[in-house]
């Protein structure tokens, strides 16, 4: 069994659509960030980084496995089920790309967006205007990027597109201007909210379809 | 061969540290971000994303293969070379979950910190105490994984010290007092600076050391 530790928050749902994806039967522990629960020191031994999300797997081969970055835990996972990474040649270098281009690149300008335009008491327009730039240049990427294939990885669906899925979909809060200029991302965001592993994944942990109960917090098992 | 695009950034070195760790011969042109060469055209063909580093392998299976992210070259060549990342078990998770916490937490954290805090002619107190506050965190967290293990992955030295290394090494100038705060992760950088394959691949791309000759711009082959 994988035991989930998320909140709903898009680096979170990366995670529980990637689990959703794959079948993989999964416990979810909720981490409440907005009371600071990524701090508190039983978290902490999950996920040093006092970040969400993370998993434990206790099927590991050398026994129960903690791993946090939901990059990490994409390529764990898919290695583990073999599903959703080309094996070889140009498409699984395209995968590992857009991957890193998601984790590294769209998400954090995203969250730091999200932090100075909307959770940020005091506003400061140089961080807002240079992040809104930021995050406008990269859809124009990714829009250019699904001009020349259908997936992030070319041909087939990926974790390359789970990576980029939840922050993509989010930004039109935050900029649904440059939204409205990148009609390939919204095709290919309308195609991929269609699948019903990804919607059931975006409405984990809160609802958390597989765990067949509701989620319990992570210092309450 | 590989050509690599890249320029004396942390970025940068990180692939040219892994290309002489791996030994494979390599071919350097220089992309100057300064005079903002990196929105030419020609590169934007090699590197949509506008950004070194970005290699060209000529040896790819199916042909010349353009691959940009440094997170995606270490993975890309760490799988060509077999070298640099343990094959399997919870050190394998490890190495997925440092390098993802280098590319997309500490990388991200020092570059936005040196925006504001050196480049942006305008300084803005709040992202700057922002970013100093998360470079200090980040660095804390680097310095207790060191100490529970001598690398980032476990036992051995992997992809995801590479990921790390030149941004703490670059931290100094930023944030010494942090650095300072820090004893493991002083020890740790200078036992990777000790390597020849790190102190070559910080030379490049200027000195290019394996490259036998100037290293060449990227729009004058």
């Amino acid at each position: 069994m994988i035991t989930l530790y998320s909140w709903a928050t898009p680096s979170g749902h990366i995670v529980s659509i990637m689990l959703e994806e794959i079948g993989t039967p999964y416990d979810v522990r909720t981490v409440n960030i907005s009371k600071r629960e990524q701090f508190h020191p039983t978290f902490l031994a999950v996920s040093p980084n006092a970040k969400i999300p993370a998993i434990i797997d206790d099927g590991a081969a050398d026994g129960p496995l903690a791993i946090f970055e939901s990059g990490a835990i994409l390529l764990y996972l898919t290695e583990k089920s073999g599903r959703l990474l080309p094996r070889s040649g140009a498409d699984r270098a395209k995968a590992f790309e857009w991957l890193f281009w998601a984790t590294a690149g769209l998400a954090p300008t995203l969250a730091e967006f999200g932090h100075f335009a909307i959770f940020a008491k005091r506003k400061t327009p140089v961080a807002i205007d240079r992040l809104s730039a930021e995050a406008d240049r990269l859809l124009r990427v990714l829009d250019r990027r699904l001009a020349e294939a259908p997936y992030l990885a070319g041909e087939h669906y990926s974790i390359a597109d789970i990576a980029a899925y939840p922050w993509a979909a989010g930004a039109g809060v935050l900029v649904r201007e440059h939204l409205n200029a990148a009609p390939r991302v919204r095709d290919w965001l309308e195609k991929l909210s269609a699948r019903p592993a990804v919607q059931r994944g975006m409405a984990a942990p809160l609802l958390a379809a597989r765990a067949a109960r509701a989620p319990r917090s992570f210092n309450n098992p």
